[in-house]
C-alpha cells in the first residue's frame, strides 16, 4: 500500500481504513519516508479531520511503532495528563498523595518548551534527582513507593516524534485528530491502565473556549476507552498561573509548601480534584467523595509529604528539601514588581506571563536552551484580590545578569486591573467522569 | 513574510493576498525551502482551491520565477497548447499552415511522459531534427520561416518545474488551479500573445467530463486574459486516439500525409479548428469561416507541405521527409492485431491503448527511458466503424525484442465491440472564442 493512495484518499475528504491508518504510522517512523508526504497527509487530515475511529487507531498504531509498556507494579497503573499551563505544579503534589493512597502512578512527562513548565525541568532543579531511568528501575520504584516520574524515552512512540516535529513547521499543528493522537500515543505506549486528562482552559492554554476543551477532552476520553483504557477528564481553568510560584525550584518549593499543609488554594484544589480521578480509575475508591476524603486524610497526617521524600530518595535526590526548602537552588537577585494603580486584578494574559518567566531564564525559546532552577517570580495577587499602588504584585527571583526590567514589564503587561471586583470563574469547568457522564 | 502563515491561511480556506502569493511563487523556486512546507500548501490548495484572482496572480508569479520571452518575430506571436492525448499530431499540421497564412508560431512542447506523446519526440524522429536551439536561433527561424517548435528551457518558470515534480508525490495533480497555472505559467512565460487552447476530453485525457474540461478552459483562458494575452479554447474529444497514427515517426509520417492532401479525417479536422483560433488571434482573419477558407486553401496548395519542410531545413532536419516519408525511422518487424469478433467497434480505453504504444518503445514509463522512434501502431478502424472476425484492427510496428504480443492484447483489451453502431460524438465540444463567446 503505498503512502500517495492513503493521501489520495483522505484529500477527497474520506475516512482512512484500518490498514492504510497503520501504514501512515509506519510511514511516518520510517526515516526513508519523504518529509513531503507526510506533510501533505497531515495538512488533508488538519483541513478534512478523521472521525473518532480512525483517531483512535491511528494512536494506537502510533504508539506500537515502539516500545509498549507493561508495567507491573501491584495494582492498576494509573497516569495523568495535563494539557499544559503555567504554575501548574500538580503532578508533584498529585502523585505522592495517590501513593500515599495505595495508588501507583507511572508518569512520563516532557520537558517545558515555549511559555509552559515542564515537570522534569522541575524535579530537576532538586539536587541529584534523575528523570532518565531505566525501564526497570522506573517500575521498580513506582511498584515500591507508589510513585516514579521520568522524563520520557525516545522509544515511546516514534511516529508521533516525526509527525510532532513537522506539524510545527507545516501548519499542521491545530488539529483536534493530530493533538489527540500525539498526546494519547505516549500515554497508551507508557502502560497506564488508568489516565486522568487535565484539559486546559484559558489565556494560558492552547484551547481558549470551553467548546474546544471539550471536544479536544472526549477526543482523547474516547481514544483511551477504545483502547481498553479507564479514562476521565477535567476542564480546569487557566486564566492565570495556578499556583502562586512559577519557576522550577519555585514550584517544587510550592508543592512540598501544599503537601505540608502550609499553603492551600487553586493548585491544591485541582491537584486534588485530579488525583480524586486517578484513585477511582484504580478501584481504590468507591466514589469522588470516597477519593477526597482519602486525599485530604493523607495531605493532613503528612503521608503525601514522606511519600515525596520517598520518591525523591528513590530518584537519587536530595530528600531534605523536603524539610528545609531553601536547600533548593536560591536566586541570586530578586527584583519587585509594585502595582502600577490601585484598583482589582480583574485579567491576566497567562501566555505573556509565563514568557515573563521563560526570559528570567525559567523556561527555554529553544530545545537546547539552558534553564535557570532559581529563576521565576512568586505572584502576591491573584485574579478578583484589590490591589493599591505602590503594594508589591510579584517577586522576581533571577540571576545577576537576567532582564529583570524586561521581564517585570511584560508581567505588568500581562495583568489586568479594574474599579470594580471582577466575576471569579470556577476552577473546575467541566468534566468527563469515569462513568462517561459529563458533569 | 514566512511561508507559514501563508499555509495558515490557505489552510482556513481563505484567499491569498498578492504579496503572499508572489512569496509562494519565490519560494518555490529557492532551492533552500523545504519541500515539506511547499507539500503542505499544495495540498492546502488542493482542498480549499483558489479563486481567479489568485490562480492568475500565482500563474503569473511563478512565470516571473525565470526568463520572460519577449518575441519580435514580425507579427503577432502565437502559440497551442493541448492537455495531452493519442495520436495528437496537431502541432506538426496547424504549425506549418499558420505559418504558410502568414501566422508567426513559436512553440515550446515537452517531451512524452506516460501514456500521451510528446511533439519533441516526434521531431526527433526527423533525421537530424534539432530541439534545442539558442533563443535567438528559435525566434529567428519563428520570424524568418513562421514557425518554430522548441523543447521547453530550464530557465522558463523554475517555481513550475519544483512544484510540478513535489505535486506527483504528493497527491495533488488533481486541482484546477495548479494545473491551469502550471501550463499557463510556462505559455506567459514562452511570450506568445495569442494563444489557443486544446482541452481534450475522453478516456484518452486527463479531464473525463465536459464539465471539468470547461472548467480547466475558463480558469486558463482567464489567466491568459488577466495576462493581458489573446486566447481562445476548444474542448476536443480524446475517445479514440485522434490520428490513425500511434508512435513517433508515424505521427509524423501521418502529418506529411495529411498536408500532402492523401489524408483527411478527425486530425485534419481538430488541426483546422485549431489553426483558425490562431489565425483569429494574430488578426489575419476576420472570423472562423475566413480563417478556415485561408488554411484549407494553404492546404490544397501544398503550402503547408512546402512550410513544414522550410522549418525541418530550419532546424538542422533532412527535409526529404516530406516527399518520401519512408526516409524516416523503419520498423524491424511488424505484427498485425486481428479482430477477435464480428461487430463494430464502439469504444476506446483510450489511455490503455497509449500505453500499449509505451510498451513497444514509443514512450517513456519514466523520464530517462530511451525511446524507439520507429516504435507505435497503425490503426485501421476508427469507433464507428463496422468489423469482421479476423480483419485487419491495427499493425503493431516494433523493434525485434519488444513485447509485442502483449501491446496486441493491452490493444484489444482497450477496444469495445458492439452488435449496433455506436452513436458518433461531435469532435469539437465546445469552445471559448476570442470575443469570448462560448460555443
Amino acid at each position: 500500500m503505498a503512502l500517495i493512495d492513503i493521501i489520495a484518499r483522505k484529500k477527497r475528504g474520506l475516512a482512512l481504513y484500518g490498514p492504510q491508518i497503520r501504514e501512515f504510522a509506519r510511514a511516518a517512523a520510517d526515516p526513508d519516508t519523504p518529509d513531503y508526504q507526510l506533510a501533505a497527509l497531515l495538512m488533508a487530515i488538519r483541513i478534512n479531520g478523521m472521525d473518532p475511529r480512525e483517531t483512535a487507531e491511528l494512536t494506537l498504531a502510533m504508539a506500537q511503532t515502539g516500545d509498549m509498556l507493561r508495567p507491573e507494579v501491584g495494582g492498576v497503573p494509573v497516569d495523568k495528563h495535563s494539557t499544559g499551563g503555567v504554575g501548574d505544579t500538580t503532578t508533584l503534589i498529585l502523585a505522592p498523595l495517590v501513593a500515599a493512597c495505595g495508588g501507583k502512578v507511572v508518569k512520563m512527562s516532557g520537558r517545558g518548551l515555549g511559555h509552559t513548565g515542564g515537570t522534569v525541568d522541575k524535579l530537576e532543579s532538586i539536587p541529584g534527582f534523575r528523570t532518565e531511568l531505566s525501564e526497570k528501575d522506573f517500575l521498580r520504584i513506582a511498584r515500591d513507593v507508589g510513585c516514579c516520574v521520568v522524563g520520557q524515552s525516545g522509544e515511546l512512540a516514534p511516529a508521533d516524534k516525526r509527525l510532532y516535529a513537522l506539524r510545527d513547521v507545516t501548519g499542521t499543528v491545530d488539529s483536534i485528530p493530530l493533538i489527540a493522537s500525539s498526546i494519547m500515543s505516549k500515554k497508551l505506549a507508557g502502560g497506564a491502565q488508568g489516565i486522568v486528562l487535565d484539559v486546559k482552559m484559558g489565556s494560558g492554554a492552547l484551547m481558549k473556549t470551553k467548546k474546544d476543551c471539550l471536544t479536544l477532552a472526549r477526543a482523547m476520553v474516547d481514544i483511551g476507552r477504545r483502547a481498553g483504557r479507564r479514562m476521565s477528564a477535567l476542564i480546569t481553568g487557566m486564566d492565570e498561573p495556578l499556583g502562586s510560584h512559577v519557576g522550577n525550584a519555585l514550584e517544587v518549593r510550592e508543592a512540598i509548601d501544599t503537601l505540608a499543609g502550609r499553603v492551600r488554594g487553586p493548585l491544591l484544589e485541582v491537584s486534588l480534584a485530579l488525583g480524586a480521578q486517578m484513585l477511582l480509575l484504580a478501584g481504590l475508591a468507591k466514589d469522588e467523595a470516597g477519593a477526597g476524603d482519602l486525599l485530604t486524610t493523607a495531605l493532613k497526617e503528612g503521608r503525601g509529604l514522606a511519600k515525596l521524600a520517598e520518591m525523591i530518595t528513590a530518584q537519587g535526590g536530595d530528600a531534605r528539601v523536603c524539610a528545609d526548602p531553601s536547600l533548593l537552588p536560591q536566586p541570586r537577585a530578586k527584583t519587585p514588581v509594585p502595582a502600577p494603580m490601585d484598583g482589582y486584578l480583574s485579567g491576566m494574559d497567562t501566555e505573556l506571563a509565563g514568557r515573563a518567566a521563560q526570559v528570567l531564564g525559567a523556561g527555554r525559546l529553544r530545545k537546547d536552551d539552558v534553564i535557570d532552577p532559581s529563576a521565576g517570580y512568586i505572584l502576591f495577587k491573584r485574579i478578583g484580590d484589590a490591589v493599591k499602588k505602590g503594594e508589591l504584585l510579584a517577586m522576581l527571583h533571577h540571576g545577576e545578569n537576567a532582564p529583570a526590567g524586561q521581564a517585570g514589564e511584560m508581567l505588568l503587561q500581562a495583568m489586568r486591573f479594574s474599579d470594580a471586583a471582577p466575576k471569579i470563574k470556577p476552577l473546575i469547568r467541566a468534566r468527563i467522569a469515569p462513568d462517561r457522564k459529563e458533569k
